[in-house]
Formats: structure tokens, sequence, C-alpha cells
């Protein structure tokens, strides 16, 4: 019996053969571990595994996770669900990059245990006892402590000559169970094949509310151009619409060579301001700041301002040329020349952007580029920018994202990075796995019940949320989507509710949402007119039909709901009419449960009977419970499962109700949750 | 430019930045490349790929195959679906392994003719026009022969003087186009990061039928045991059914301790026979035959008389031992003892198998026992057998039958497992990934529409089809399921037919099959009464109620009919009765359909409309098309998707329809196919 505990020779070409658990499918996993999952600090890693072995023996296994870099695994025990498989959690607690996999063993006393407990015959059963004894006896050995001298005790008994039932019954005990559970003999246990990673993150990369605007647009009074120091004035104003990430478009010197007009046009006026997307001019490049808005200073400032307010800025990364960029001169070999000798600029014919020039990622002299840009990361890092939004990573390299990104996290963890990648569904995906923190989604083109329901559950359900950590934009400088053209105030509240309450981050274009700007440069067009990409704007925040006041309701509700503070938990729920739909979202407690109904038609009154799950969210069916609107502060008895609602666009076209449940008698005065 | 085309310098640190093309998702790919997908000669490997790029570029990709060993890939290309997936193929032309990858590259040629085809401005025509000179130019230096001089006088064409319309009309040529597929610029190709492995077995890994009998049950006339001799008389009879397999239980000596009698009684008579799986006695162990069956010699005289009829032995292996077998003396080592010095002989408490003892797997000596397991295999490889059916697997380590499975493979690959693991998912889905050739089923215990539907479904669409190859049973020794007791013979024929229309492999243990035999040990269990796992039977095979001519039958149509020896392409229709099941195979061109419709009701008439999906199935809705019974012979015409049937159970439970399209007028004589 000795001998299994035996240290493994090596075999001549045959594998480890007496290991004999299996450990397979091991969940979270992404593209076999090529790539990490994410999570938050304080989250769990919820690990699952089939788990097995030949026979009938009983198993152990354990999650096995350490920081990376560590040394020493921590361990967490396994369960078995049904089917084999098992699972296991462990908590993260710092930001940075983690490690997991799995170990599995075939436990000898779990086995002799079960087997004993249905064994009939005395005569097994006191043969069986002696091997109880020894399993014991060998655990002795492993243990520490006390524990020792109590193994070694159970295991004289067992052989010992107290009567049968006695020694039966001690071997079955919850005690030596208990003790033998820790300390198993794992000599000839099995290892997952693979180490997995997975990236922690600060809570902000799950949870943000995001506010993009124009610094040049802040001007005040006779001023013509907006500087950081009228930004900074603004801070206020964002803070109280409850957001906690200040999105600015880029701040760097702007061509003048072909250099765009207002309304994108290609003969500008001379002192048309052009667009902060051409970066670069004899003013400066990447490192630099617009000297329109100020100094570099002005934007430390500006950045401590937001700190203080608590809101973070955002810094829009555009790695691109104006042909007026210094790398130009600097750096000729970072840009494709054509035949007759002139510069490449970004096209996709036959559309042209002269105004821009690319960089050749498959210059000769790609590792000088790579590093100068990673130079760049580093450049702002150092001016307080912990948060990038990325514009269009998705026309460089894939590699050269998985790279920097991975240098700029191992030295500043804290850092977030928003994939702006409006693409194809394989190469968010991708973005998304290499390395960016939250990315853009389809949400700004899904409108309708259906779209809205399939998408969201692709994105909170399919194995793809363990990388892809979605931001939703009702609108943004380029995309007025025609659902905003066309169904006025109702439609702008409406993709509000929608954005802020079926994703933990979103975010929005202001002032041009809050004041429901809807005007296309012409019919059939998303792109707005008089749009800020290519012009100053000047906007009246007091005027009265600003979202002002409904926008920070909604981003006061978010806070207040952690429900609302992550995606895994989203479930749409049944309307029996197009124009409306439901859903909810729920902390793992069923502490606290949000249900959503928006009446997705801008224009008319629509009404339904919702469907609610009441045994998924943890309710009585035999009593009633309370939904009360954090909207408009309304209060409704609900009972069972099927209940009428109807929504005016024109007053407010959602409910964001928070689920109480009666936790007492009515005798009591505030007896919901 | 040229500049793209050199060689990569090593970067300090950084990855080789410049290769933009990605790889994700390859399929065939069991977990990770870690086991291998399956196929027979002369199938195709279908690969998929994600393939895409950075940008806009246009991309090339081959699957790169060879048989493993080779040094030198053999490369076919791949096309674009949708949604940036990508296929291609390649035929798998001799038994063994094989293996393959993807390569993909940014196509600069076909990136610049995609967007000189949209270019309006003739400048920047112009400017392109010597972009693609450029690209024919190096072109040509990568081409051989007439290629290469074509290509660059394309090249000097494209720059010269003709007009700009004439040479924008041959950079958009078909000729340019070919000539640049055939030398692309791969220079900064992406390779996937894995070598996918490929299993190529013979045809009969897929397509066959198994019939199962007792040798020891063939005597005639005044012999009591059955010999090697009497059991060859009975191959004329089984090829005569039409099987392939003729499966032998185990032909080695039997033990005499603890043998079980008739009826798996515990105090046998003196001349009762034993179980065949009880292996071992003084005459001898795995290597060496029963001597009341005769000698090896004999024994080898009934595997030739079977090939020359068509047939092939499959052994049983069944890797266990009686406590008389000789191994128990010259290897003590390789067996548990328990600490009363006595030996550990099977059990699942409170079950004992006294006549049975396990190999300790798990025993310091393991190597020599894994060695000698293998002798097993190869001595009677060295016999002639070439099929192996593997008894119980799953309660011997999966680390052993990798192993044994590869060596065995590695010098013998034509040889076939079938993995008899009645066990749970996980454990026979591994069975079937670490080399098992064909795997039993849970068929045995699926009787209802659903369950046949669902589960056929799973084997036949799943991934786990590429490595699991599903053989069904319709009874075993061990299985006589209340289907088949208490639904007389109509039950016994609609198994039949299930069988051998829903898998390509199935089999049947005879002649209790086809003689009906359907009588339980006891109500409620699946053992049959009077069972020859214990006793000797006598058979009549002439008796008329045999189900022989049916059987032969359905042997025959799936010989004539290849849709009916392959898995992958079962579709199930719809039927409007529960008691009625209808699918369909076919061959990939649609040449031979066949169309099942069963009654597994066994005791009434059953009637319904059968939906079959014309479309799919290649039939025009306005013509009929004719339904060929290949049971009955009779034919029927039908009419667009929806037809009326009803089967009789005591006639034919079944129709296995050939289904024949008009591919002439009617004035032709014969006008179906």
């Amino acid at each position: 019996m000795n001998a299994a505990h035996g240290s493994l020779p090596a075999g001549d070409g045959l594998p480890d053969g007496r290991r004999r658990a299996v450990i397979e499918s091991v969940r979270p996993e992404v593209d076999c571990g090529r790539f990490a999952a994410k999570r938050v600090v304080g989250e769990w890693v919820v690990v699952e595994a089939d788990i097995f072995t030949d026979g009938h023996d009983r198993l152990g296994a354990v999650v096995r996770h350490r920081p990376a870099g560590e040394a020493a695994w921590t361990e967490t025990p396994m369960e078995p669900l049904v089917n084999d498989r098992w699972r296991g959690r462990f908590r993260v607690e710092t930001i940075g990059r983690y490690e997991y996999t799995v170990a599995a063993w075939v436990d000898r006393f779990l086995s002799f245990r079960h087997d004993l407990s249905r064994r009939e015959d005395p005569g097994d059963i006191a043969i069986a006892l002696l091997v109880g004894a020894e399993l014991a006896e060998h655990a002795a050995a492993r243990a520490r402590g006390d524990d020792a001298a109590e193994l070694a005790a159970i295991g004289r008994r067992l052989a010992g000559d107290e009567p049968l039932e006695c020694r039966l019954e001690l071997a079955l005990s919850e005690r030596l169970l208990a003790l033998m559970r820790q300390y198993p003999d794992r000599s000839l246990e099995t290892h997952y094949d693979k180490v997995l990673p997975v990236v922690v993150d600060r809570e902000r990369a799950r949870f943000s509310a995001w506010y993009e605007f124009f610094p040049r647009s802040t001007a005040e009074g006779g001023e013509r151009h907006g500087t950081f120091e009228s930004a900074r004035k603004r801070l206020p104003y964002i803070a109280g619409l409850g957001f906690d990430v200040v999105y600015l478009p880029p701040i760097h010197p702007i061509g003048r060579t072909k250099r765009k007009g207002a309304n994108n046009s290609l003969e500008p006026g001379e002192d048309e301001p052009g667009s902060p997307w051409a970066i670069g001019a004899e003013e400066g490049g990447h490192k630099d700041v617009h000297p329109e808005l100020g100094t570099l200073e002005e934007f430390r400032k500006l950045s401590v301002e937001a700190r203080r307010l608590g809101l973070e800025i955002a810094l829009d990364i555009a790695f691109q040329c104006s042909p007026d960029h210094p790398y130009l001169e600097s750096h000729p070999q970072w840009f494709r020349r054509r035949p007759d000798g002139s510069i490449q600029h970004a096209e996709n014919p036959p559309k042209k952007y002269e105004d821009i020039v690319p960089f050749d990622f498959e210059t000769d002299d790609w590792q000088s580029l790579w590093r100068e840009l990673e130079s760049v990361l580093e450049f702002w890092i150092g001016q307080g920018v912990a948060i990038f939004r990325v514009d269009n990573p998705h026309t460089k390299p894939f590699a050269f994202w998985e790279w920097v990104i991975g240098q700029v996290k191992r030295r500043h963890p804290e850092t977030i990075f928003l994939s702006e990648a409006f693409s194809r569904p394989r190469v968010m995906h991708r973005l998304a796995k290499l390395g960016f923190t939250q990315s853009y989604t389809y949400f700004t083109w899904r409108n309708t019940k259906h779209e809205l329901t399939s998408y969201l559950t692709e994105l909170t359900t399919h194995d793809s949320r363990e990388y892809f950590r979605p931001n939703l934009w009702p609108n943004t400088p380029d995309i007025l989507h025609e659902y905003l053209q066309h169904g006025g105030r109702p439609a702008f509240m409406c993709r509000l509710v929608l954005a802020a309450t079926l994703a933990a981050s979103y975010g929005i274009y202001g002032p041009a949402f809050e004041l429901v700007e809807n005007r296309a440069r012409e019919p059939g067009s998303e792109e707005y007119l008089d749009s800020e990409k290519y012009q100053l704007r000047r906007w009246n925040l007091d005027a009265p039909h600003s979202l002002a006041g409904l926008i920070a309701r909604v981003n006061r509700i978010r806070r207040e709901n952690p429900a609302l503070q992550s995606d895994w938990s989203l479930r749409f729920h049944s309307v029996d009419n197009e124009q409306l739909i439901c859903y909810s979202k729920s902390t793992e407690d069923l502490g606290n449960i949000v249900v959503v109904i928006v009446n997705l038609d801008p224009h008319h009154v629509q009404s339904g009977h919702v469907e609610l799950p009441l045994d998924e969210l943890g309710l009585d069916a035999a009593q009633p419970y309370q939904l009360h609107d954090l909207l408009s502060g309304a209060r409704y008895l609900w009972h069972g499962p099927r209940n009428y609602v109807a929504l005016d666009p024109h007053r407010s076209p959602a409910h964001v109700f928070r689920l109480r449940r009666r936790v007492a008698t009515e005798r009591d005065f505030d007896y919901y949750m």
C-alpha cells in the first residue's frame, strides 16, 4: 500500500502513468490561455473544470492562483457540481496580473469512505477498517501539530480491538473526514496543462460614466477659442451630472496643410480651427498641446481639478499625423511614399483623407516607431493621465497594441484603454482580447427591442464577456443615429436610460447630447450639422430643454444601486408589446434588484404586460412586492409575475424600478427592503 | 517600398511586429490541439479559421498539411466565407497521422487591386499604376519560367506610356490577378500558433456492421462446447447476413476459483463453463486460447476463413484476471493485496466480483505492467487480429490507453479500437479523444423520438463528432432493454433499422438478436435469462421468426447506399406523430439520399404527415418525386413537402426510402434517378 505514495521514477518514454485524475475544459480560458480573462479588484474568479478519473474513485481538486511573478500558489477547494463539472473560486485583491490553474487527485480516503458506507459483509468491513487505519496513519505523517497525533490515534483505534460498530462509526465520522480533507495524499496529483492569466483592473474599468466634450468649445463671454482654463470651469457642471470620466478629443497642435473647414469643407476659411484629429504642426506633435488651448501646465491644472471633483481625464490617442507633424521631418522613414515621391495620405478609395498621414507600420524602422508611440503614452501618464480612449485602433497592427498595452500596464497597471474600433466583430474582439480594457460597441446602431435584446445578451452571457467589456454610447461626434435625428427629446431620454442601465459603462458626447442636438449634415447622413470636429460651438447649458436633470438622476441611480455597476446579471423579460423592453440587473445576493422598462417609441404612449420571473428574483409569488421608480419617485405594488405598464415618451419614456421585497409584516411602517 | 519585403530583424524584446495577419479559432481543433481529429482514407478535412488584419487590406491564406513526420508542407488555398471566416480543405490519402495548420498574409497586390478598382481621380490612378508596376516587378522576381518574363513585361507596361485606360485595364485584368495569386509576397506571413493532428483510419473505422457471438455456443450435433472449428462453420451465415466485423467475447482460458454458474449463480455445477471475462487459468492467460475452443492454429484458421468471406475478427480485450491467472504468480506486484494478505478482487460495494481481480495501475511496477499489456495486443495482432473491442476501458487509467493505443497505431495504423465504456459523458469522450476509433453509445437506452433526435443530433453535429465515432448497439450480452423485452418481434425490427440507418457503424449480439431472445432474468433487470455469459446456448438459426432476412436486406441497403456510410449528413424531419420518427442521410452531392421513417410503437399502427425540406434535399417543389422503399420494394410518388405515411409494426415498422428525383421528362421510361 505504501508503494503508491512513493516518488515517481521517470519512465523510459512512458508518461507519468499513475497520475489518474483528468482535468479538461477549464473556464475561464480565452483562446487556450493565449489571452487573459478580465476582472476588477475585489471580484471573484469563478473557475470551472471537468474533473474525473477512471473507475469509481473519488477525487479532490483545488484552484491554484497567485499574483503573476510570485512563486507560491494559494489554493482554494473545488466542489463537484453535476456531470463531472467542478467549481471553485478566488478573489483578486490587487491591480495587475494573476495566474490560475487547477490541480486534482484521486483521493483514496474519500473512495475508501464512500465504499465503506455501502459495505454489507462484516468480514469485508473488518478488512476495510484496516485499510482505513493505514490511510489515517499515512495522513498523520503529513499532518501538523495536534492533528498528527489525533490521526495516529484514530489509525490505531481503527485497527484496534474495539467492537466493529464503534470502529465503523469512527471511520465514517465527520471528524475523521475533516482531518483527512486537510491532509490529502496528493503525491499523484494531476496539474492542468496550462497556467491561465487574468488581468485585474481598478473598479472604473468595469463601472464608469463617460462625458466627452471639446475644450475649445467652452469659451465664455468674448473669447473665441476655449482653453484648458475655460474647460476647467466646465468641470463642476460635468461632476454635477454625475459622470466620472471626462474624455477630451486630441489636445495637440492641429495641422494646417489640407485642413478641413466647417462641415468637412475642403476649402476652409483662414481662421477655421481644423479637426483635432489632424495631429501635429510646427508647434509640435503628440507630446505637445495646442497653443490656443493653453500650456501643459494649464492642462495639468485641469487634470488636478478634475480629480478633486471625482472626475478623471481620458485623453484621445490617435496615432496618425497631419502633413505638418514634426515626425515627417524627423522620421520620414515612418511614412510611406508613393512612387511619385509624394507622401501617402490616408485613404479608403474613392475616399481620401488628405489632412491625415498614417504611419507605415511595415517600415523597416518599425521598432523605433513602436518605441516612440509607447513614449507618447508614457508622456501623458507623466502628466497625470490614466485613461486613454484610443482612436481607430483597428487601423494599426494588433501586435503593436498587444505589446504597447502590455508594456504600459506592466509599469502602470491602473491604466485604462478604451478601444474605439467600430469595426467587424472579430476585429473588435481581438482588440479586447489583446488588452483593451473597454470597448465601444454596436449599441449606437441597435435600437429595436430585438436588436437590443440579442446584442446585449451576447455581450453579457457569451464567453467573450470574459475579455470584452462594453461601453455604450448613444452618440459620438461621428455618429448621430437617425433614431436621435427624428425622435426628438424622448429619443434622447430613451437612449440615455438604455445606455446607462444596460451596461455598467456608458458615455455621451456632450453638450450635444443633453441639449438634444439632432441636426444632421444632410438626410441619410449620421454626421452632425456644424460638427464640433471642424468648428467651434457655443452651447447654452441652461436651455430649458436640457436633459441635465435626467442625466444627473440616472447617474445617481447608478451610483446608489450596485446592480447597475456590473454587466453579467442582465436578464431580459417578456413584454407583450414590441415597443416596450424590460430587463433587470441584480447583485449576486439579490440584495439589490433594478428592473428597467423603456418605451422605445419616442412618439406614442405604449402599454403592455410585463412578465417577471419571480423565482429568479427571489420573490414569493403569494406576496405583493413594491416597485419604486427611482426616476419619478412613484411606488407601485405588484402581484404575481404579470403586471401592466404604460409609458408616455413625452413625460418619461422609462421606469427605472428598484424592486423592494416584503421583508417583514404589514405592521411595520417601512416593510419593503 | 522595397523595405517591406526585407528580412525581419529580431527586435530586442519586441515581437515580430510587421506580421499583420491574425489567425484565430481554427477548426477542427480538439482541446487546443491536445488531441487529434479523426478521418478515414479518402475523406476531406475541411479547415476553417477566423483570418483578418488591421485596416482594410486584403488577405491571402492557405491550409498547410502533411503526413506526420514529413518535413515539407503541401498547401491548399483558403477562401473567405462571411464575417472574416475562411475555409479550405485537403484530402487525406493514407492511413496514419497527418498534421495541418494555417498561414495567412496581407496581400499587397489584392489590396492594390481592390483600391484601384474604386479610384476615381486620374492623378491617383496614374500613381497607383506605378505601385502596381512595382508589385508586378517584385512578383516577377519570385516567379518561375515564362511567368517571370510575363510579369516583368506587365510591370514595364503598367509604368509605360500606353494610355491610362489601357494600363488600368491591364492592372485589373484577370490574367494579372491569376499570375499574382500564384506568386504572392509571403515574406511577412503569419502562421497559426499550433500544428494540429488528424488520425486517418481505414474506411471500416467509419462504416462497419458488427456481429457478436459466443463461439462456445456454436456446437452442432452431439458436441457440448463449441469450438473455433464450429464457429468457423457459422461464418457463412454471418457473412450472408451482411456483416463485416465478427466480434468474439474473450477466447482465453477461464478461471475456476469463484467461477460463476448459470444465471450468475455463485454456486456453479462442476461442469459449468464460467464467464469468458474471468480470464486466466492454469492453461494460460491473455495470450492463450481456451483449450475447449481449440488451438491457436485453429483460431488462425477461423480468422483466415473470416477474411475470405469479407469478414474480420474483432477480439475482446478485457484487461483483468481471474484469481487463477498466471500473472498472479508471475507478477504478484501488479495486484493489490488487502491488509489481511488476501487479493483485492473487483468490487463496487456492496457488489463484489470475486471471480475477477483487477490490475493495480498504481503499482510501483506500473511500467512493466503497461508493457506486458501492450504485448498482449501485439500478440493478437501477430495472429491476424486488427480490431479490438475493449472491455470497460473506463476502469483503467486514461493515460494508459492513450499510450498503448498510440504505440500500437504507430506500428499498425490499421488497428481499430472500439471503446466499451458505458459510462458518464466526459469519460466516454475522453476515451474517444485519446485514441479509441469507435465508441459504444447511449443508443441502447434511447428509445423515444425525443431521446433519439436529441442524442443523434448531438453525436452527428456537435464538435465532438471530430473524434467520437458512434457505434450503435440495440442489444449486448449485458443489456436487454425493456423495450426489447416487451415489444416483441416488431421492437427488434424497429431497433435494427434505427441502429443500422442512424449510424454508419452498428452492431448486434446474435443469434440472440435475430432470434428475438427477449427473456430477462427477472422483472426490472436488463440481464438475459440463461445468459450466454455464464452458460452454453443452442440457437435454432432456422426458426421461422428469425429476423435474418430483414437484417440481410438492411445490410445490403447500407452497402448500396453511400448516404448510410457516414454520419454527419443526418437530419431529422418533422412528423406530426410522436410515435413516428423521420430522418434522412445524403451524400455531399445529393446523388444518394435515403429517407427513413420508423414506427417506434411496436404494438399499433401509427400514421401521420411527414414534412421534408425539399430545398435541402435538392427537390423541385413543383415536381413529384419518388420514394422507393428498399425494404418492401414498393414505390410511392410524393408531391410537395408534406405527405402521409402509416406503418403497421407487425408487417414492417419502417420505411427505408431511397429518394429518386425526376431527372428527365415523363416520356422517358425510367425517369427517376
